[in-house]
């Protein structure tokens, strides 16, 4: 064991403070990576602070890691020291399961292993990124292409792939007319995916206040939500949303901008259920679905993805010592678009 | 303009009774027909109760019509005098849309013209197949193949549409599980027709009570939704639910059942809205859909399947003058499994 510095939270709801954990050793497949930069993901606060369930604490949040490997065990194959690597949600997961072996480790069948807040193989509760080092398997590792940067490389192991997965599942490209709901963390990301995909991209955020933002970032159309008028000039002319946010949504109203077959995705998620008149999908036969993050593989293939079109995600870099205050301003929108903690300053 | 016996529901929630309304005469290309049987279907009961909301008073309800032409236009090239004929949910849409285009017309961009509780193109109320005849443009009518009979072919106009499209939409077939929701006058089609289809078919009702018919009508496996062990024994285990039921689900519940990717897809429609925690979907990127009867191509499709696998409705035939008390059957889950109405009792 390894004793590193970290930001935990100690208890739900509690501010984080600098603290240390232990890490595992370097086990024969496993990857010793010196943590450079970690995002802060908005699931990050509703774990810390038990939004989501009973969670495990101290709790050591992040699940978008970029760093640099320090140190490979005797069976890696995949990676070398020095490499410039990433970490997303999953550190583990059964690796038998019809779903592991589709590449679909985020669905595992027998639950796949949190980069925190989880339980590891062995036995111990998994701690995330806020820290110096982590020690993954290299199957649960992924490579930053050169032409990424770090720091902004960051975000993309969640933020990236839980956008870029959806927008590929039900087909975002030329042709096809997607609107994402909410321009923070995971929106500013899917816009600029969508864009790259091809699709006519359309932001739907709750007032014009981030619209420039949005053009800039390759939507061709932004529209308030706060607007009635939106949803009457919009309606059934979408193909796909995808929802970023995590507040409750009128689904009803959201799905009446899809076409006919359109889909409704969420990959937000929030804390309490939501209403649904069920006549909002009988009629034009419309889904409403959700996805959760992405498989290992496919999320290489968003980081090539990322490079090839040169998207990283848009960051404001804080020091380990501004955690909590960037809770706060994350919780108040108050970001753009994604927090990234420098963790030389832990 | 003819004058037509029919049974009619003079307000909203008050009992149907003997009447006469009005039907156009036979235009350029309509087509006269002496409807024989006419199916029971719940959203009568909805309708005629403004259930589903405001509606057109007085209401002749029907919507599962089967009969005999009788007298065509002199455009009229599909049909000739003596052909059996159904007609369903609709009787007319613009004709110009891209899903009136795609064989859509149930999800008519411009609005379907519903068979009755609906406005014709001449401006005037429709009415359905609760009558002695009813004139219909022949581009909204179809054949009854031979070796169906009319009284059981009558409730597949609607009850059979609807759940065949979503059947085939969703790819129910050889190697899929498939549980139908609710074993009424929908449930016993669709376990039919998705037996027929090759799909290894679950019947989830509320009571083990019509166990015994669900497996003579093609069903593989039987469960109580009451029995909390159901949900336990099939969890993570079907491909598709079609849900045929009009009273609100637990949705979260029945989505725990299917597989990754799965779908579950509502054909029944609870008047009030539902409840769902969108983790629901999130967690094995489940689609929650709807689905609304069928286009008027796929309606001929769905009749020449039944025909060809042998798949008439099981029903309770009817004088005209029960229709009151079926409807109360009805609502209390009392009619092994469509009531259908001889309309020469009319």
């Amino acid at each position: 064991m390894t004793t590193v510095a970290a930001y935990a939270a100690p208890a739900a709801k509690a501010p984080l403070e600098r603290t240390t954990i232990e890490r595992r050793e370097v086990g024969e497949h496993d990857i010793l990576i010196d943590i450079k930069f970690a995002g802060i993901c908005h699931s990050d606060i509703h774990q810390a602070r038990e939004g989501w369930g009973e969670a495990i604490f101290p709790m050591v949040p992040g699940h978008e890691i970029a760093g640099v490997v320090s140190e490979v065990g005797p069976g890696v194959t995949k990676f070398q020291v020095g490499d410039r690597v990433g970490v997303g949600c999953m550190v583990d997961s059964c690796r038998e399961c019809d779903n592991c072996e589709a590449g679909l480790e985020q669905y595992c069948l027998n639950g796949a292993t949190m980069t925190y807040n989880g339980i590891g193989k062995d036995g111990e509760p998994t701690h995330g990124g806020y820290a110096q080092t982590i020690v993954v398997d290299e199957n649960y590792v992924v490579r930053i292409p050169e032409g990424l940067s770090l720091d902004e490389a960051a975000p993309l192991l969640c933020a990236g792939i839980t956008t870029y997965s959806p927008l590929r599942h039900w087909n975002a490209g030329p042709g096809k007319k997607v609107a994402i709901v909410g321009l923070g963390g995971l929106g500013h990301v899917a816009v600029k995916i969508a864009h790259a995909l091809g699709a006519e991209v359309t932001v739907l955020s709750q007032s014009l206040r981030k619209k420039d933002d949005g053009l800039k970032l390759g939507a061709d159309h932004y529209y308030a939500t706060a607007d009635p008028a939106t949803f009457e000039n919009l309606r059934g002319s979408l193909d796909l949303i995808v929802s970023t946010v995590s507040a409750p949504l009128d689904l009803g109203a959201y799905l009446s901008l899809l076409k006919t077959d359109g889909a409704l995705v969420n990959v937000g998620a929030p804390e309490e259920p939501v209403s649904l008149n069920l006549f909002s999908v009988i009629g034009g036969r419309k889904t409403l679905a959700g996805s959760s993050i992405g498989g290992i593989r496919e999320t290489q293939e968003m980081l090539d993805f990322c490079a090839e079109h040169g998207i990283g995600a848009e960051i404001e870099l804080i020091a380990a010592a501004e955690i909590n205050e960037a809770y706060e301003r994350v919780l108040n929108s108050d970001v753009r678009y994604r927090f990234v903690i420098d963790t030389a300053t832990i």
